[in-house]
């Protein structure tokens, strides 16, 4: 199968491409690095992507930036950057994308447990969260041709441990899990679907 | 009780307008009449607002546009509609009114069905509702001085029946049984909840 990672070089993304590199073509995708490099929060920088990679099997996307820091300083500026990164940026690759799919094709985003399960600091990607699942839900209804569309939610992952402290209370999602979750996601027939990770 | 309407004069903001009159007072709020004319989508247009009004006991959100057309026209251009509007707008009118709140003020956010039940042509509401209602859970928990947060989620109304063709199946919600909900955010103790009516 060919599949786009986008965030390859991320926490996720590089335990993804470990997972799957012996079995699949995988395209690299990174802000920095990668076989491609790419801009999620420019539709420009996207859709040269696509006209780069040409047809592919599913895309994958563990990118998504957002605003983490105190109530008092969450303004229209500092929530841009979930709002235009994890959010948009997510979208984008959808809304551009859908001139590139074939028949089966599918999208995997990545949202997570701050949206049901919010942490002080997070606000920003709630949202950014949220909104995703929302979109999958409503992408799902839309699209023809057996193309899916999923979100993989897992709330604070094992490889992040700078982040536990934010998330008391919170069961690290292991490597593995998420794994299995994005295998369900990209090798599955569901659509529509959030996959709870917590 | 002072009460800031904002989207006084569209269909819900009417209607609770008419129940609220009589017992409280109301600043009607509106991007073309009203008290106080105001764009949401625009951040210092927002401040000036609160700045007219003073202190106030709660403000109650009704306003939002999204776009709304088929799967195909959704590009980044489209779906900034909903995610400058119904979204940042709704969440900006938080972000910003947290520097104006005292001790148990509220804020009433808008949000929809369409975050749980898509429907075709509403992808951009979709997101702009599930991001509001990720948010009132988040922004709950980080204000102080029981300032509270809350969002009601209606899915089509009564009183706008060019809508009803769009949601097969949707029993339409009543304007009472938004009234309610309503009521139930600004009278009540509740915080961080989605009233779900449908």
């Amino acid at each position: 199968m060919k599949i786009i990672v986008v965030g390859a070089s991320g926490t996720m993304g590089t335990h993804l491409v470990k997972a799957w590199k012996d079995k699949h073509e995988l395209i690299k995708v990174g802000s920095n690095s990668g076989d491609i490099i790419a801009d999620i929060t420019s539709p420009e920088s996207i859709k040269s992507m696509y006209e780069k990679v040409g047809r592919f099997d599913a895309l994958v996307s563990t990118a998504g930036p957002t605003y983490v820091g105190p109530w008092s300083t969450l303004t229209d500026d500092t929530f841009r950057k979930g709002l235009e990164g994890k959010l948009m940026g997510q979208i984008n690759l959808v809304l551009i994308g859908k001139d590139y799919v074939k028949p089966k094709s599918s999208f995997t985003l990545i949202a997570g447990g701050l949206t049901y399960e919010p942490q002080q600091n997070f606000a920003n990607a709630s949202v950014a969260n949220g909104g995703i699942e929302a979109f999958v839900r409503a992408a799902a209804i839309e699209f023809e041709k057996d193309v899916r569309i999923n979100a993989v939610s897992p709330t604070v992952i094992e490889n992040s441990p700078q982040y536990f402290k934010y998330f008391p209370g919170e069961i690290p999602v292991t490597m593995k899990q998420l794994e299995y979750g994005f295998d369900k996601c990209v090798f599955g027939a569901n659509t529509g679907q959030v996959v709870k990770l917590y």
